[in-house]
């Protein structure tokens, strides 16, 4: 069975699940002005906010392709990931550098598991 | 079980399932000169067949990953969207602005489950 | 359950398992200064290795996300691609040409099943 979560703007779903595993859609910082670990950061509690209230969480996150439109500032982002996960709990993870992402920094696609 | 359909030239399958979960293969317009538009509903057209040779349909999307070249088309790839899917089935997505789809202008990565 | 293997500097593992699906982190070249054909050469033997450290094999690839930086290089890449899978066994796949891979030519990342 496919569960649907958090209609967004006739667009999207915000969660999606199936098979004890949960889609998540590209996520973007609320404040898209602020910098990179920033909205790193941002980024990482609302996926927090979606895996909690889809009976998952940030240590069952199973893989992330991170999407940023400046390499150079990987090493930012990084601090905000280290500060998110803890080691034994970490997925496994491309960063993409990519030309647009309308205007934001960074977008992050999840896919984790329900507990 | 690990079940393939659709070789394509040596390079790919166009459609695996496992576990009652459908990959899609990239999906590109038949016609590479249409417009957004025209690109996107080929694209989608596509998928329809694809979903449906496979056990699956436009209801049963789960995520779509979609690469675009020009994130100031997004509007019209998203009016090509609206008109396939419906509110209650929308998948979760994330769109992603890239520099080369080989002459592209969408390129659309689908993962579905089995009816 | 969800099991992990291969710790990467503290940002993420190299395969995580769930439900019998097998998610590796993007792989790129040990030796980014090898030309595309042999980058893409060293990726999938790295792949191979994870594979076959996590009870699967290249027989039982479901999908690949292929990120380039230079769409001109594809049929080099599809060589070594070529020479990696036999027909009946190749996974569904997208090839996106972006922006940034840290300096690299090709990441790829797989979703496999476990045998």
């Amino acid at each position: 069975m496919v569960k649907r979560g958090g209609l967004y703007g006739d667009i999207l779903h915000e969660v999606v699940e199936h098979n004890g595993t949960l889609y998540l859609a590209g996520v973007v910082a609320e404040n898209g002005k602020l910098d990179m670990e920033g909205q790193a950061r941002e980024v990482f509690q609302q996926i927090d906010r979606l895996l909690a209230a889809n009976g998952s969480s940030r240590e069952h996150v199973l893989t992330a392709l991170i999407f940023i439109t400046d390499m150079g500032q990987k090493p930012a982002m990084n601090r905000a990931w280290k500060a998110w996960l803890a080691p034994a709990h970490l997925p496994t993870r491309a960063t993409i550098g990519v030309a647009d992402l309308d205007g934001y920094l960074i977008e992050v696609v999840v896919t984790a598991a329900v507990r």
